[in-house]
């Protein structure tokens, strides 16, 4: 099969292996899969990751439980033991063992084929067309901190970044009503946001005046933090959903002074993004840069590390 | 008056100038001070702080409203406006316009004498000595963390560091009767804790394996937020009591994947540290590794900066 895979350096296979599912996994044909700022630093060696990249995708069920046939699917990225104590703790999403679809020990979606547990997989309704369903990941990974902090419409939250992942929180957020503020470098992402008549300002203009009850640090720069830190209250919180490679360097002192919480967001609840992106409560037509085929993966790679990029898709040529 | 100062250099001045208490202030003769790591950061420029320092004292009252008068006291040491959005949330710690007494803005505790807002002050009972007194402050401090997470019987916690403060909040937290275990470096101060059938380990044999439910960085160096981060399991909890002046180098990715929370704490409640102290709950006299006179001051800072010492007093003679 065709298959674009990191082992060192990018490289596309127009012969790789296709995978073998092992028991209790499902084989899917991947549809169409969306580049990600994680993606993009494992090509830079985060993670130590080698094999085939993909976490974001939306794919046609080939082999697999019967309730599964032919169905149009989207998967969850966590692959456990159901054994572990986070696991038997209902933290699966945390499993000791697990593997990670594109990410950790298991290869992903930028190729024709991929085989994923099929107690991962959610079927998607028709009416949900690939280039929606391809964002329930990130989407599922924004409402996630719906579940980890309180946002109520007196609640001041800022977020910080308005990339790829930003775009999503944003919306997710606003569907709130709280008091959202979102700061970003490029003014194209915040015209994105403008329209939909979510308050914005340029970086250049933020004044950190530590009045914000959540600050939500989406910027995947290791600059985030440290204003985040000048921007929340005292007693506030940080979200933080920026994974950089580098370590940062910060000043720990505001945070205790100021006994401000950090917490830390990944993966999120996919039958809620589903829901969501069905409604069409999330608008995610804007966000899509451009689609290219899978055989041109290390160009799309190339196209959606540049700074006016926000998704980049990647289509498996059927 | 004799006072201990700071301009750039610590210094002893025989003959400083009293104090003037301002409008609802109290004007207290010190007893007994206590030297902490704070006081020990501020006399290398940490906050930039110049005039006297001191914050953990025991003092009688010279004068004040009625209710206090001639009283043995402690004080807490933020000096608060009331009017500010953090007073009127009911978050009068973290005023906005706070002094903070030997901190910040406000001169402190190394002194024959100082002034405090006599709404600051809370007498103590008759059975609790000046050298039990003096640990107030800091066992509040302590006591501050169980307002902010949750410690029950079954919960996993690890203490880091065992100095000063940390000796304190082993003491604290071991009244939850959790799943402790205390890390420090030195065997000596661990041995304080073994005698009270706490469990301690070496800095040198810790096996971070994250799956601590709580972790309390109190090392007050910029290694413990690291090594917390490595002994916390998954959706777990750091607390960090540590402000050291220096900026901390950190890697993210595993705070985020992990989904870890940071709680920053700082200072508590005063009437149940003195409840505390007064039961005996707490015993401060094992820390206590020398009292001298204030007019020795620079010499028991250099002492309490010593890796053997623990607490080092300064007693006024009067």
């Amino acid at each position: 099969m065709q298959a674009l895979v990191f082992d060192g350096h990018l490289r596309f296979d127009p012969s790789h292996p296709d995978p073998t599912p092992q028991p209790a996994e499902a084989l899917l044909a991947v549809r169409l899969a969306g580049i990600c700022a994680t993606d993009l630093e494992i090509a830079r060696g985060y993670m130590g990751f080698r094999g085939i990249p993909g976490h974001e995708f939306v794919a046609k069920v080939l082999e697999g439980p019967p309730a599964l046939k032919a169905k149009r699917v989207v998967a969850e990225i966590n692959c456990v033991c159901r054994e572990c104590d986070m696991c038997t703790a209902g933290l699966s999403t945390h499993c000791r063992r697990r593997t990670v679809v594109g990410i950790l020990g298991r290869n992903g979606a930028f190729a024709e084929k991929l085989a994923v547990p099929a107690a991962n997989c959610h079927p998607i309704p028709d009416t949900l067309p690939d280039e929606h369903a391809v964002f329930v990941e990130p989407v599922a990974a924004a409402l996630q901190i719906l579940r980890q902090v309180r946002i109520e419409p007196r609640t001041k939250v800022t977020l910080l970044g308005t990339g790829r992942l930003g775009l999503l929180i944003a919306q997710v957020i606003a569907r709130t009503r709280c008091q959202l503020t979102c700061i970003g470098r490029n003014p194209r992402t915040l015209e994105i946001l403008d329209r939909k008549g979510i308050r914005t300002q340029l970086l250049a203009d933020a004044q950190p005046r530590e009045d914000q009850d959540i600050v939500i640090d989406s910027t995947g720069s290791p600059e985030g933090l440290p204003l985040a830190a000048r921007l929340v209250r005292p007693r506030g919180t940080i979200v933080l959903k920026t994974t950089c490679a580098a370590p940062i360097t910060l000043d720990l002192a505001p945070i205790v002074i100021n006994e401000v919480s950090i917490v830390g967001s990944r993966c999120g609840p996919f039958p809620e993004a589903i829901a969501a992106l069905a409604r069409e409560e999330i608008d995610v037509t804007p966000l899509i840069t451009a689609t290219l085929p899978l055989s041109q993966g290390v160009k799309a790679f190339e196209q959606a590390a540049q700074p006016q990029s926000i998704k980049v898709l990647l289509k498996t040529e059927v």
